[in-house]
C-alpha cells in the first residue's frame, strides 16, 4: 500500500454536503495539494456549492474512477457517504473533520497539512473494512438496492405501532420478531445507531455483521453477530398493511411493502481506510463513550 | 366500591373496534345482563359494525355519562381507548378478552357469564389506575390534548435518525437528549412499550411515572421514574427541521415543530379497574413475561 | 425546621472512617462551629484516628442521641454508614466532600465553612429518604438485622455460579429467579449498584423500592418498582448446598443459608438530609452521569 | 470427517460427575457399542461412581489419548468439563442429554441408540468450536493455567464491592473497569452467562470472542467482540487490597492477587462438534430462548 501511495498522482476532495464553512479548508487543501505537484479532482456539488472555480470536477458517484486517493472534509456522515460511492473503485480515503473527532475522521482541520504531509510521504497505515451491499427484493424483483457502510435499517413507520418480520441467515430461518425494527450493522457501525439499541461493539477488523432488534416485544431477542459471509434475509410478514421503511447509513431509504424481501450480504469491495500509523482505535473509543482512563 | 356495584342499574358495552367475531358475545352479554334486569346501552360504533338493532346506543365519548360500569370486549388496546374515554365519568371498567390473556382484559369469553355473575353478585376488587393528560403547546397556545393510560410517546419521523429534546420535571432542567424518542409510561403502560425500550416494571398502585428513552445516543441516559405529581413538559429543541411525532397509547398522534411543548401530568381522574376478587398481578406478569415458576 | 436549626445547639462531627487526611478539615470545623457559640461531639473513632484532643466524643452508634445536627466529612460511603447509625434519633445530616462531588456530599470541603454559614443562618432546605430495614429470619428467628440507606444485596459467593430465590412482595409470589443475586434499592440507592446492573433513576422522593436482578438467567426478569410500604422478601431456595451473602451498603454483610429469609422494608424513620437551598438534584446527575447539557 | 468416524474403533464413555441416574444409561450405551463390534473407554470416575465392572477405564484428562469420538451423558456443564480435557486430543463428541434440551447435548437419551446409530452410519455433520487457553501471570511467572469452553470470567469476591482492572487487547491498551467483573466468552459461552450479562449472541462459528464487562460503574462499558486470534489480557490494578477470583466454564477457579495477569487467548486445537446432520442450531436457540416461530 505505501508503494501506491507514494507513487500517487490524482487526489479527489470531497466536502461535507451544503456546508460552506468548509470552502477555506478544501481551498487550502487544494493549494497544498498541487503544491507537491499532485492532480486534484473537486467533487462536484462540492465545487457548486463552494463556488470554487476548479477546472476538474467530478460527480460523487464518479470520481472514484479517477482519484488514487480521496481526502475528505467533514464528519462521520461525509465519510459514510463517500464509501458508499467509491468504495466500488478500491480507492483508499482519509477523513478530515471539522473540530470534534470522528470515528472515521482521523486528522483534525487544524493540524490537516502535516497531517496529509506524513500521509503522503508514506507513513501511515490503511484498513479494510466491511462495506454491506443491500437489495429490496418484491415479488421476485430487485426494486431497489444500495450499499451501506455503517448500517441497513428497517423501521417502521413513525405512527406504526411495531412491525412483524421473519430474519433468516443462510437461508435458515432464525425468528420472528416483533419491534421498532431492526439493525443490520458493520463493525463499523457497531458504535453508532447498533450501540444506541443495545448492540455490542466489534473490533472494526472482525469478520463480522451485527442483527440488532430496535426495542423488540420479546425481551430475549437479542443482537446476534454472524459472520460477514452471511446472506441475511428479513421478510416483512405483517399480514395487515403497516407502514415500514428500509434506510442506508441513514442517508438513503426506500418504502417497504408486506412481503418485501430486505437481503444484505458483504459488497464486492471493502472500504479502505487511509490512517496515520500511529492512530489507536481504543483511543478513539475511550473519547467517544467517555471511558475511565487507566487508573 | 361494593354497594356502588351492586346498586348498579346500567351497563355499557364497548366492543374492539371493527371487529365482527365480537357479536355473538356481545349479543350473548346484552341477553344475560338483561336477564338480570339490568339496562344495557351499547357503544355507538360497536352497535353500528355488529349490526345489533339496540334501542340504546351512545357514541364512545359519551356513553361514560349515563353507565354504572362499563363491560369491555377485545384486548388490550380496546380497554386504553375505552379507558380514555370513560375514565372523566369516573366509570368502572372491566374487561373480557378473546381468548388470549391480557395485563388488562382479566375475564377469558369462555367463562365471562360466570365471571360476570359473581362480579354483579358483590365478589370483586376495584383498582385506582393513573391516567396521563398531555397537551402539545405551540407558541404558548395548546394545540392538541389527549389522555393516554399507557404512554405518551414522542418518536422520531420514520426517515428522521433521531430528533433532540429538553426534559423538565416540575420546572427543573433534567437534561438535553438526542434519541430515537421518549416515552412517559405510567404503571400500567410499564408493561408495555416502555419494557422493549428498556424500563423497569412499576406495580399498578405505585403513584409514579417513568421517563424511558428510546434509544438515547449517550449510554448513561436511563429511564427515570418520577412522582405521579410531577409535570413533565419535553421541549422539542433541534433548531434544523426535523419530523417528530407524538402518540397516545399508540392509537392517536399528533405532529410535532422544533419548539412545540409537550406536557404531561396526572389526568383529574384514574382509570377505575374492577377485577375478579382472586385476580393475582403476579400470575399475570410470570405468564405474559415467561417467568419462572416455583422451583 | 429552619426553626430547629437556627435552635440547634449541639453538632455532631463524623469523618471518613481511618483517613487521616480528614484531620486538618475536622479541626477547623471543630474551631468554626464552637466559634458560633456551638457545642461539638466528635464521633470516637473520627476523633481516635485524627489523634484529637477533644473534650466530648460518642460512638457512632450513639452519636445521634445527643446532637441536633450531623456533619458527615467525607464520600457518599461515610455519609452511608453515617445515616444508618443516627437516622433513628431523626437527626438531620450534611455532607461535606473532600474534593470529588457526590450523590450525598453536597458541601465542597474548599467552600465548607460558607456553606456551613449559609445553613446555620437558616438559609437550607431539608428532605426525607427513604431508610430500608432488613432482618435474615432462619428456622423461624430473626438471626440478623440491619439497616441500609442505599440498598440490600443479596450475591452469590464468590465460586458458586448462581443462586435461586423466590421473591414475594405483601406476601404475594412475584416470581423464581436464577441469578448472580438481587438489588433491593431506595431511591437514594438507584444510583449506585442498582444502576450498574440496569435500574432505573428513581427521584429521591418517590415512595418506592426497586427490586433489580443482577444477571438473570432468564432475560425477561427485569427491574420491579414497589411502593415504599412494601414488606419484601427473599427466599433462598436452591437445595443444593450453595454460597450466597447479603450485604447492605456494601458495608456489612451476613452468610445466608438455604431457606433463610431476607425481609426488607421501610425503617421506622427515614434518612433526614440537610442540603444548601439552591442545590438542584438534576444537575448532580447530569454530572455524575456525563448527562449532555442543554443544546 | 465422515470417513473418520466411519473408521472408528474406540469410543470414550464419559458421564455427569457424581450422578448415579446415568448408570442405565451408560450402560446401555456399552451393551450397545460393544454390539457394533466397538471398543469401549470408560472415563473413570463416571466407572467408579456408577459401580461398573468395565476392563477398560481411563482418567478424563487422558481418555483422549486412546478414543476416537466420546459420548458424554450428562447436560452442558459435563459436555464443557469433557471438552477442556479432550479437546487437546483431537477428539470429536458427541452429547447425549437427560431429558432437558441442551446447547451442547443434541442428542435425547430417549432416541440416543437411534440417534448414535445413524450418527456411526456415517450421517453427521462436525463443527469446530472455539477453546479460550488461560493463564494466570503472577511476578512474570505463570502461577495457573486452564482451559475454557465457555468463558474465562474475573469476579470480585462474594464480599468486595467491585474490583478494578485494565483490559489489553494485542498489546493495546483498552480501557479501565470499576465493575462487578468480566466475562471472556467464546461464541459456545455467549449464550450462557454471557447473555446474561448483557452481551450479544455469536454465532458459533464467527472467529470471535467477546469481552462481557459485569454491572460496569461507566454505563458506556459495553461488550467489544473481537477477533479469535486476539490476545486478551486483563491486569488487576487496584492498590487497595481486593478479593478477585478467576473462574473457567464456572467450574475450575484460581484466586487472584493485586497486579495479577489475566490472559487469554485461543487454544492451539478448537473442541470438535458432531452433530446430526439435521440439526438447526437457531431452533435451538429459539426454544431455549422462547423466541417466537414464525408468524
Amino acid at each position: 500500500m505505501s508503494k501506491k501511495i507514494s507513487a500517487l498522482k490524482t487526489i479527489g476532495l470531497i466536502g461535507k454536503y451544503g456546508d460552506p464553512q468548509i470552502a477555506p479548508i478544501v481551498a487550502r487543501l487544494i493549494e497544498f495539494l498541487q503544491g507537491r505537484g499532485l492532480t486534484v479532482l473537486l467533487e462536484q456539488s462540492t465545487a457548486e456549492i463552494l463556488a470554487l472555480r476548479h477546472p476538474h470536477t467530478r460527480p460523487l458517484a464518479a470520481i472514484g474512477r479517477d482519484i488514487d486517493l480521496a481526502v475528505v472534509v467533514g464528519g462521520d456522515g461525509t465519510m459514510l457517504s463517500a464509501a458508499r460511492n467509491i468504495a466500488g473503485f478500491k480507492v483508499p480515503m482519509i477523513g478530515v473533520n471539522l473540530g470534534r473527532l470522528g470515528f472515521l475522521t482521523d486528522i483534525a482541520a487544524d493540524h490537516m497539512l502535516e497531517g496529509l504531509a506524513t500521509i503522503l510521504d508514506g507513513d501511515f497505515k490503511t484498513e479494510e473494512r466491511l462495506l454491506l451491499a443491500a437489495e429490496v427484493v418484491r415479488d421476485g424483483q430487485v426494486v431497489y438496492s444500495c450499499n451501506a457502510f455503517n448500517d441497513v435499517v428497517i423501521n417502521k413507520g413513525a405512527l406504526a405501532r411495531l412491525i412483524e418480520f421473519e430474519t433468516h441467515v443462510n437461508g435458515e430461518f432464525v425468528n420472528s420478531t416483533r419491534a421498532d425494527g431492526v439493525i443490520v450493522a458493520t463493525p463499523t457501525g457497531s458504535t453508532a445507531y447498533a450501540l444506541s439499541a443495545g448492540g455490542p461493539i466489534l473490533h472494526p477488523t472482525l469478520p463480522a455483521m451485527v442483527l440488532v432488534p430496535i426495542c423488540p416485544h420479546t425481551l430475549s431477542d437479542r443482537p446476534i453477530a454472524v459472520s460477514s459471509d452471511s446472506r441475511i434475509e428479513i421478510v416483512m410478514t405483517s399480514t395487515s398493511s403497516q407502514s415500514a421503511h428500509v434506510t442506508f447509513d441513514g442517508q438513503a431509504n426506500y418504502s417497504l411493502h408486506d412481503r418485501d424481501r430486505v437481503r444484505v450480504q458483504r459488497a464486492a469491495t471493502p472500504v479502505i481506510l487511509v490512517h496515520p500509523s500511529q492512530r489507536d482505535h481504543y483511543e478513539v473509543l475511550r473519547a467517544k463513550l467517555h471511558w475511565g482512563e487507566k487508573f
